[in-house]
């Protein structure tokens, strides 16, 4: 069940302050215009629907008879990301796919995406090119367009403000309240890996800032991808369309598998069983968390950014998806008065409960 | 040409800290879920075209046969606003209005908007309440719908961004792009009010800084609303469809005027020349500018945030708007070579340049 890596391995660095690129220009030697004129000219429309891009007062989309979706998520430097080792490409392409994973939970596909940034004079032009250089691999490997957006001065830290749009037919939209009863509970890829990536990204940190040293991340390949260049699962929505299943509801899995389950539990006025054998965790996961006395189960339900599908589909569909690898049936819905229970490999039943990242509680 | 004041005037004061609310409620007591339930709670969908609001992945939005414009502005506190004299209420108001005016200034109709915003534990519920007081007063005055968005903590600064959806037929769209040489230049309602209202507000911030005086802000009602609480000229959208007349360029004035009139000579390769006399002043901005020794003509020109519309028709449409008190005709367009010309009130010819605001300049 584990994705495709990237063609070659992610390259990660620690760095001490994150603004040592070796040519550097000043951000006020462009000024706001002659940065956003940078960044069109570099821009290349590749959608029907997007009719007007980056250069007048608004972008303009043809919604060519679809019903248009609309996400927005903003990651803000200190509090979703630490530029000690995530890399400002990997950043730009990170805050896309975010918000390329709600379209695609809603069962449509994402065409166009705004991208505005407040940013301090710390960056130089050098940095910002890297970050755009992210948003459009995404932008290109996703098919999407960036038509739009807005950059400006911070006080300090790094701000990125995504809004992503899809387009879908109304009756292929599918919503967290449209559990039935008795359905499947599926999630795609596996779970808890970006977690654990997190938390060797943040253990050669702190080693780092002791002694300097550079980061040993041999054998860590898949948990670091997973945390610093996740991406969408826009093969599930495909796959899903290519084998006749339409979700009756569906979420993505940014907050940890719990929370998720919870949602869609409570938007469609229904209880669900989550069996803690079924729930997919790879080797490498399971092993980091284990190295560092963690329950691999915890981090698979609570750990949160594995940008995973979890949707329900009828019981009648099961054997339309179940040979698939990418595809788990890890619990059931149930009516509302059953609750919402973690069953353990010995049958014990646990009230499910979100522990999972939450903004305010964190800091 | 002044526009409608309030119901009743703004009360302005000023606080050594923003935070001083009167009861306090931890942002951590609700969580972040709990902090969008709130915020979900109070938002009714006024609009047919909002299917889904907030609650899902994404909203789901019905184009209804139309096309979609989309913008995105970011406002980041010490950058944009200063929480020390601007009302957190004024402040949710104006960023959905300078998104909304971008809407309008493509002849589009606003309908919905998403609003992301990071903000510290500083800041209590309640200063939350009253920040989404302000956004839905905006959406109720302007009709959009709050259809999503995302709240996220920060570690220091309030940061703002919202995305504006407006729908227009195609054939009703307006670009920057499409004057004509020899169209007239008209802009709507006054300029410089906004930028003489923050000098008000920044002299009588330092006088506060040093004695703790309250302002005496007496006679300044109209330039302080046109920087704390500007309105997006919708009316004017709908007063030039009453009248007949489409623009055949179209930009709001949210840079200066020299800026945005550049904006359209040159997206529409031609030049522009506007005469200094027929510039429309508000008395009480003319006035406080030469209090401040400062230049009418130049507060005007590069003063900035004032969200009128600055826009060209063709000569053949004079007759049609010559007597409404809201638009004035100050100047028009030329052929390129002619280059962007301002006219002095003695006829002298200046080279028109955008000194406008500038992010990367400005600190």
């Amino acid at each position: 069940m584990r994705r495709r890596f990237s063609e070659r391995p992610l390259k990660v660095e620690l760095r001490g302050r994150m603004t040592e690129q070796t040519s550097r220009t000043e951000l006020s030697a462009l000024g706001e215009f002659g940065l956003i004129d940078r960044i069109a000219s570099r821009v290349q429309l590749q959608n029907a629907s997007s009719i007007k891009g980056i250069g007048d007062d608004a972008a303009v989309i043809d919604p060519q008879g679809l019903h248009h979706v609309v996400t927005t998520d903003m990651l803000v430097e200190g509090v979703h990301f630490d530029l000690g080792y995530v890399p400002l490409k990997h950043l730009g392409y990170k805050a896309v796919v975010v918000n390329l994973s709600d379209v695609y939970a809603m069962n449509a596909t994402p065409k166009q995406i705004t991208v505005a940034i407040a940013l301090s004079n710390r960056f130089p032009v050098e940095a910002v090119d890297e970050l755009y250089e992210g948003i459009q691999l995404a932008c290109t490997h996703y098919g999407v367009d960036l038509v739009g957006g807005d950059t400006c001065s911070s006080p300090s830290g790094l701000v990125i403000s995504v809004t992503a749009i899809g387009s879908a037919a109304m009756e292929d939209i599918v919503y967290r309240s449209g559990a039935k009863d008795n359905d499947l509970l599926l999630v795609s890829g596996d779970l808890g890996g970006a977690y654990m990536g997190l938390q060797v990204l943040e253990r050669e940190k702190a080693v780092f800032k002791e002694t300097g040293a550079q980061p040993d991340l041999v054998g860590h390949d898949y948990i670091l991808e997973r945390q610093l260049k996740p991406e969408a699962r826009k093969d599930i929505v495909g796959l899903l369309r290519t084998l006749g299943v339409k979700p009756t509801s569906m979420i993505d899995v940014s907050d940890g598998l719990a929370s998720e389950a919870l949602h869609l539990a409570h938007n469609s006025g229904l209880g669900v069983r989550i069996y803690d054998e079924k729930m997919p965790i790879d080797p490498s996961t399971y092993q980091t968390a284990r190295d560092f006395n963690l329950d691999p189960t915890t981090c698979a339900l609570n750990g949160g950014e594995d940008y995973e599908l979890l949707f329900t589909i009828a019981q009648a569909d099961y054997e339309k998806i179940k040979a698939n690898p990418s595809l788990t049936v890890i619990g059931h819905m149930t009516d509302k008065a059953s609750g919402c229970l973690l069953v353990d490999k010995q049958g014990g039943l646990h009230e499910l409960r979100a522990q999972g990242w939450d903004a305010f509680l964190r800091k």
